[in-house]
């Protein structure tokens, strides 16, 4: 049986991981019969947001991996103790906090930088072929995680398209219900929530992903 | 188009609305062809739990409706404001904030009320001949919202079985992949994370509980 490391962001589409995506890779995970482990670098998050008003909540503070372990039910584990040995392939799934807890594309755009452990992790299981599954805003790391001309998309919109391409991507425009491969780099990239107007249209796009992720295992 | 009412209450298993079971249940209603609004009270929570360490967290406070509108991406209304015209049907996901913060069962057992602006929608939504479905423990509130001898189930656990009769309710056993419909009063029950082991699991017996509350509208 396979074993895929997710990594989460906090939760909420806001200032985490977009719930949805999260619970959909882990329902798709299970159809295909594959075991998972959640997984968050235990830092500070980046803000907080307020959900219902979208306005960041000044006097607030919040730890990336205590709130991503809402989305697993308290079975996550740190990414820094996470070894890639253990595990077959990776998915991270988006919400603006890939953008903001995972790195900071959020305010540096084409000039971010990885959180330490997420590039560790994720070059680890890239380094020993094993593939890797990025959704949403996540994408927008691919330059920096897997080097430059890896093909990736996050959807159609131009300003983050081109952030990417100047970051040394190739990032190619696809619909909500589609993905992106690159097969020699074993990355496999769709829209999600970038593009999707429901819980169903982000469905068509990451049980996709989740399929050729495990495919190209 | 029917339009289904989700009450959530807040977010995160331990302390507000199982997150799982909130998603499931919105992608089966748009599977189903079904529109959904989320609403929750705006109140503060219980307490908030720490869900990598399962604590109380003793200085921190969160309110209800302000986490509820994480899963809900922000498109989520007070439950005080919302009118059972609106609404073909109600949906109550569980996870213990359905016993902690739209009633006190969690304390209370046998002895718990309502969440006044819970039990004015959820018995107007009723009153009105719609079906109302209730997911994992959210069940323990069926005899104090549509009265005595209404059927349900929170699966096969003893002691919160014996509550629920204690309170008049008539409780039965089923496993994770049933439900329990009580035609008269068109309510319905499953036990999703009271016995699920997975997310698969849970979306057994969610997906047949939605199917099962839009037939009966």
């Amino acid at each position: 049986m396979k074993k895929v490391a997710v990594i989460l962001a906090g939760c909420g589409v806001f200032d985490g991981t977009e719930i949805h995506e999260a619970v959909l890779t882990l329902l798709q995970l299970e159809r295909s019969g594959a075991q998972y482990q959640c997984m968050a670098p235990n830092i500070d998050q980046l803000h907080v947001v307020n959900h219902l008003t979208g306005e960041v909540t000044e006097d607030e503070q919040r730890n990336v991996l205590v709130e991503a372990a809402r989305i697993a039910r308290g079975e996550i584990i740190d990414l820094a103790q996470a070894s890639a040995d253990d595990y077959d392939a990776l998915i991270i799934p988006g919400g603006f906090g890939a953008a903001k807890n995972l790195c900071d594309f959020a305010i540096n755009g084409s000039n971010c930088t990885l959180n330490p452990d997420v590039q560790r992790f994720t070059q680890a299981v890239h380094g020993a072929g094993k593939p890797v599954g990025l959704i949403c805003i996540a994408p927008a790391m691919t330059p920096l995680l897997f080097g430059p001309d890896t093909a990736c998309t996050i959807g159609t919109d131009a300003d983050i398209a081109a952030a990417i391409e100047t970051m040394g991507g190739r990032h190619q425009a696809c619909p909500v219900n589609e993905i992106v491969i690159d097969h020699e780099k074993k990355v496999v990239t769709t829209p999600a929530y970038m593009l999707a107007g429901s819980v169903l249209e982000a469905a068509s796009g990451i049980d996709k992903l989740v399929t050729e992720v495990l495919a190209l295992r």
